[in-house]
């Protein structure tokens, strides 16, 4: 497969087949483009198009294998280069530091700056956190592609602007708020409020349509 | 506005539409239907449909005004009943406990409930960390509508049956692997490997396809 051939809109649907695919009871085997776009309120000619591009094995009225199908989207989203640090080492900061989770998709996590130390500090499995003025070597050293921005909102700016000096061109901000940004660099907000409220109105929507 | 008149699937996307607004420039001041549909890649009906629900003010070959439709997305998404606990007071549990942004959407985050603990422990703000044995009274006592699983994965299935025990209906999850529940419960995965790995493919599909 060429990951040339998927447009940007399609990636963004992928976490979503993924999410959706790990969330079916465990005893089903088999998934189709139709019951998909269904649940997820997608149209089916669009789902069709995508999973057709990433998987080969879909089978005319029968769908695809559910294991095949979770793996190749997967295997898609994995890119294995690069690392990436943490700037704010508060507690989401320290949190991210030592979640296992990110090398399942090939990111490696490599150390976690602030401001407020000032020498290295040493956490379990090889994780530390370092002081800020430490960064631009750092990332110089080892191939830093991903910044993480953990620090209160009034700092994010100033952050954004010194990663961006490191030549890092991918953030992913967990500050609320917006930040000014070169046309190169791209940033993904994460909002953990948003996706709370998001898991009330679901159920909201479920006892008051389907009573 | 009456908050029956939207789909299911379409209150999946209104997270989408707001952080789109919220990514906008600062200066722009109106935003259309037609161009949100272009940029996420979405149906242009479907995007015109999910907005006239939810805001009045769009007008024809203007759209809307930017700051009235942000407004009016996040009204909808508020809902102001009901608190929630988090279980596993790890790096990840205190972080989600002690972050504020979470009352923006009308979700108060009460306690946190942790295992390896016999006693209760203050912190900042009035936010408490309980022993794990006293989560069925706290919730009886204090309302609680939602449950924040941030244990080891191996921990939470019988935590999710614990929170069901409490009578809690709407589940957040941030252990990774799938959990068996009761039908009429709603459990929403967080699955922040997957969004950093969705970051790093905008910019492999930037650089492949913008060249």
């Amino acid at each position: 497969m060429n990951k040339r051939e998927i447009s940007k809109s399609a990636l963004g649907r992928i976490p979503l087949y993924i999410s959706y695919i790990e969330s079916m009871p465990q005893e089903v085997e088999t998934v189709s483009a139709a019951k998909i776009s269904r649940d997820l309120g997608l149209g089916e000619v669009q789902v069709r198009k995508d999973l057709a591009v990433i998987c080969k094995n879909g089978r005319p009225k029968i769908g695809y294998n559910r294991k095949v199908l979770e793996s190749s989207l997967k295997d898609f989203m994995t890119v294995e280069n690069g690392g990436a640090v943490i700037v704010g080492a508060g507690k989401m900061g320290r949190a991210l530091l030592e979640y296992g989770g990110f090398e399942t998709y090939g990111t490696k996590i490599l150390a976690a700056f602030e401001k407020n130390i000032e020498h290295p500090v040493n956490l379990p499995l090889g994780k530390r956190i370092l002081p800020i003025g430490c960064i631009n070597e750092f990332c110089a050293e080892n191939d830093v592609k991903i910044g993480i921005i953990t620090t209160p909102p009034e700092s994010a700016q100033s952050v954004l602007n010194l990663l961006c000096e490191c030549g890092i061109k991918l953030i992913w901000c967990f500050a609320p708020g917006r930040l000014y940004k070169p046309a190169d660099v791209v940033i993904q907000y994460e909002n953990l409020a948003l996706s709370l409220a998001h898991l009330k109105l679901q159920n909201r929507s479920i006892n008051e349509t389907e009573d």
